[in-house]
């Protein structure tokens, strides 16, 4: 997790401590902000007055909502940003693509360090977990979803995203043997049929 | 998880406390062993030098080392258990057998309820992981590869239990609306073809 800059009480004017300063009280702002309200009620608007800056420098630096919870709570995912790439290729395999995208990502130390403690602390902490289920809910899900066309899209994407987190939890949390030293090659063979399954059949 | 009795120091002869005393007095030391040495390092033995007694009074109580690691998580699986049930019936219905097993199980208040405290910590605390990670490992997913007899078993058991595991939290520590409100029939006839398919195919 990133470390956040001591918070300075906030005055008028230009805010303190140039760009650099501004931005990681904002980006703790974001944190308490996200941590009080959750994923849905927390707000642009409120992050900017914890932090006594304009909502305009938020976006600024940060873009939407959904960018500044990636970014706040180090998350090794950027639904924007990611799920039109993954989406992009031809409709049957998507399951290989998806896969794929993930578990390749995840092979990347930073990625996967971050995503562990993503995990441990939205699974362990009653607290925390509300807000990735809402922001995988309304982020990911969402736009997979709606980019599937079927009256089921919701759960055929929240299957998918429990195969995924399943792996996911597998291979680099629990680290059970055989799923920890199996290729990225072999666990997409095995999974992707299920992924393409759960999203087209 | 169960409260246990204040550990009282050793003493020669009969275990003070009567039987229920005693009994709650192994379970507080099996935590404490279990929590030291992990899973696979914790003895009965250690077990009963901590609370005081003989190997074979443990074993009276409590059976082998995974029912008490069981009874001490309040663990909402009884492997020795469990699997020869969900293994007993044909092999082509194999995914919906144990897909249904699991689920049905976990729609009973005090089995969700335990399940969702041993996933929570087991994958919350760092410390905790590795304990329930041998315990799926050794007593639930060797016991499966056992009965399948094919060279690539303990893949197949893990990447079941990944799918398990994911669905479980996806359910109900999560909640994703789509999963959470599925019916445990829907959820069966989506996510057994997946585990018929990696057990069997």
């Amino acid at each position: 997790m990133p470390e956040y800059a001591v918070p300075t009480p906030r005055r008028r004017g230009r805010p303190r401590g140039g760009e650099s300063g501004t931005r990681d009280r904002i980006l703790g702002s974001a944190v308490d902000e996200f941590a009080e309200h959750g994923y849905d009620g927390a707000t642009i608007r409120g992050i900017a007055t914890r932090a006594g800056v304009d909502s305009a420098l938020v976006h600024h630096y940060f873009g939407t909502k959904a960018d500044l919870f990636a970014e706040a709570v180090g998350a090794p995912m950027r639904p924007d940003v990611d799920v039109p790439a993954i989406l992009a290729g031809p409709r049957d395999e998507l399951g290989e693509h998806l896969v794929r995208y993930v578990l390749e990502a995840w092979e990347r130390p930073d990625v996967r360090k971050r995503g562990v403690v993503l995990l441990r602390s939205a699974l362990g902490n009653r607290f925390a977990t509300p807000l990735l289920a809402s922001f995988l809910s309304r982020e990911l899900l969402g736009r997979i979803a709606a980019e599937l066309d079927v009256p089921d899209a919701e759960l055929r994407a929240s299957l998918v995203a429990s195969q995924v987190a399943g792996l996911l939890i597998a291979r680099h949390v629990l680290k059970l043997p055989a799923v920890a030293s199996a290729s990225v090659d072999e666990l997409i063979a095995r999974i992707a049929p299920t992924v393409q399954r759960y999203l087209t059949e």
